[in-house]
């Protein structure tokens, strides 16, 4: 088989190598079926054996309460950033949105068609390089939305935004998901594509709070409406069968080492690695504030294009992919979600520091 | 390995036993990339030219006029069913809907909430066992919308319905997609979850002219809009990445053997020797009129659902699974799509022939 590279990828993103290996040997047999994983029907019992499990792990290691639901959606964040202010804002109310990204931007964005929206905190004025020390709210607000990790900008709550507790929070958590224990009750709703932490592309986790099921309008599109996925376990129709197991083999491994304090505890390890390397670093230079810094995605500059396309290509040449910056931010990246290999952070400092020695006059 | 069984179900469904192993052999690695197929970004080289390609081969094997686009969507057909209207229909216009079973039923519904709807015809007076010979429609519709095969009634359009050219023609053909050569441009619309006939579930491909993406309102949420996915090469988010790759997998399957017209042929064949059993059968009789039936799937009863009941309980003992028909008709359901193998039509025309026989009173 070919060498595995280091997938610095944003997402979809590496996976744990024994996952992909299970969902290998279950691709023409799901155990002793007789019938592969994405060929199952959804209603059958293979499946939905598959499925109550998967659904019981979120609960377990997400350490998610009994009032709320646990759902797997299409769509992408992308179709959430919609059908939140779709089922909870209307013309008459505002919904506050903690601006902290393009993510947010957009979520934000998609809200405005459905009733007046108040930016709670931006960091638009320095490129979103920083998170807020301060929000304020509106009067009444509908929820409050924040996207917990900006894989774009490099930043990441450290820890919950100050909102009040009696406006319902609502959070993006799709590029941190499960990368350190999360405090669900906190929440009304929290909401993640699974193709950074948890899986592949094609699944978005929703964990909703009962009551705000039953809140949205019942006049918009049945697979708009919270409920229909609550009432139906997620099959009203035909749910994306193989997106949904391979979330549960991802959190199998996530429990096996050591649940979310365990994989918070190398996150934390392997951000320290290269962080500490980039702040002792000539060359490179975080671009994120430092009490912003996210675990998940750090983003660096040589404060040279030419010099970090030149890493980029170096590196790439060296079996390290996906390390180049969005644009709206240039320089390098380096994602390094819960599945990403220890050995791969200390493998990319070393390339660093060697590039540096490299390149004593840049 | 487990040996592998007869898998009837009406979707997700079996899929090509290649298919299955070449995407085995890039679970770990796509190629030689050293990244498997799951964890490529969208946005690299290496799936970009898996995208590309699987939309070629769209447009090759389906025959599919250069003023098409070809995209890749999430949330299934039920999500088409709210889409469509949400862009086509507006309160002072009507849709019309031929109705031949619950999924056309469905769609119906959720335009109520964007327009008039009407029905062109309805097969509901004899449980949708039949295709309507006449259809009506209203004064000046905005769309005619109809189901090509109804997976659970057992009943297919043998072809294209009787409307009006110049009524922009759309079709759900979720259930029966590429089992046969389909005239794209008599249509302005095709749209068909992938978990029957294309691949694995958890992506649509929906095939629409030019003309009509631009039509739809720009008030609606991004994601609603055709126009967003189009402009964007349906990566205006992260697209089901694994499903695309296979649906790209299985046209390449369909090409290799004939294209649609081999495939159509190979069709005719498998379903012509089980209603050929079927009608000579003193004890089974298939539920659907004879100038109606389904190619996809067969519907048959013993008209004793006791008998019914055990039919499927000796079937599944004997390694044919998924037969049991869905609850609104009852009796037994053989879905045969495009990678259903000829061997086990014969398989199943022989278990059924046994059953026959060893049960003479019944």
């Amino acid at each position: 088989m070919t060498q595995r590279i280091w997938n610095f990828s944003a997402g979809p993103a590496v996976l744990p190598e024994s996952v992909l290996e299970e969902a290998r040997d279950n691709l023409l047999s799901l155990g002793s079926t007789g019938i592969g994983i994405l060929e199952h029907s959804h209603r059958g019992k293979a499946f939905v054996a598959v499925y109550e499990e998967t659904e019981a792990l979120v609960r377990k290691v997400g350490g998610v309460p009994d009032n709320y639901r646990v759902l797997f959606l299409q769509g992408g964040a992308s179709t959430q950033f919609f059908q939140i202010p779709m089922n909870f804002l209307s013309q008459d109310r505002t919904a506050d949105y903690l601006v902290t990204g393009s993510w947010s931007e957009k979520a934000e964005e998609e809200a405005r068609r459905f009733g007046q929206t108040y930016i709670s905190c931006s960091s638009s004025d320095r490129n979103y390089s920083y998170i807020p020390a301060t929000c304020t709210f509106s009067p009444n607000p509908a929820y409050a939305h924040y996207t917990s990790n900006n894989t774009i900008f490099g930043t990441q709550w450290p820890g919950l935004p100050p909102v009040p507790k009696e406006i319902d929070l609502i959070c993006d958590a799709s590029s941190d998901i499960f990368s350190r224990p999360i405090d669900v009750a906190r929440h009304a709703m929290i909401y993640a594509g699974a193709q950074k932490n948890l899986g592949p592309s094609g699944v978005t986790l929703v964990i909703i709070r009962d009551d705000l099921i039953e809140k949205g309008p019942k006049n918009i599109p049945t697979m708009l409406q919270y409920r229909t996925h609550a009432k139906n376990d997620s099959m009203y129709n035909t749910p994306p069968t193989f997106a949904i197991y391979l979330v549960g083999l991802v959190l199998k491994w996530i429990e096996r080492d050591g649940g979310l304090s365990g994989i918070a505890e190398r996150n934390q390890r392997k951000a320290a690695k290269l962080y500490s390397f980039l702040d002792q670093s000539k060359l490179f230079k975080p671009t994120a504030d430092a009490n912003s810094r996210s675990l998940m995605n750090v983003t660096f500059v040589t404060g040279n294009a030419d010099l970090d396309a030149k890493v980029c290509s170096a590196a790439s040449k060296a079996g390290f992919d996906g390390l180049k910056g969005h644009r709206s931010v240039g320089g390098m990246r380096a994602s390094i979600y819960n599945a990403f290999p220890e050995a791969g952070v200390d493998a990319l400092v070393e390339f660093l520091k060697n590039f540096e020695a490299a390149n004593p006059s840049a």
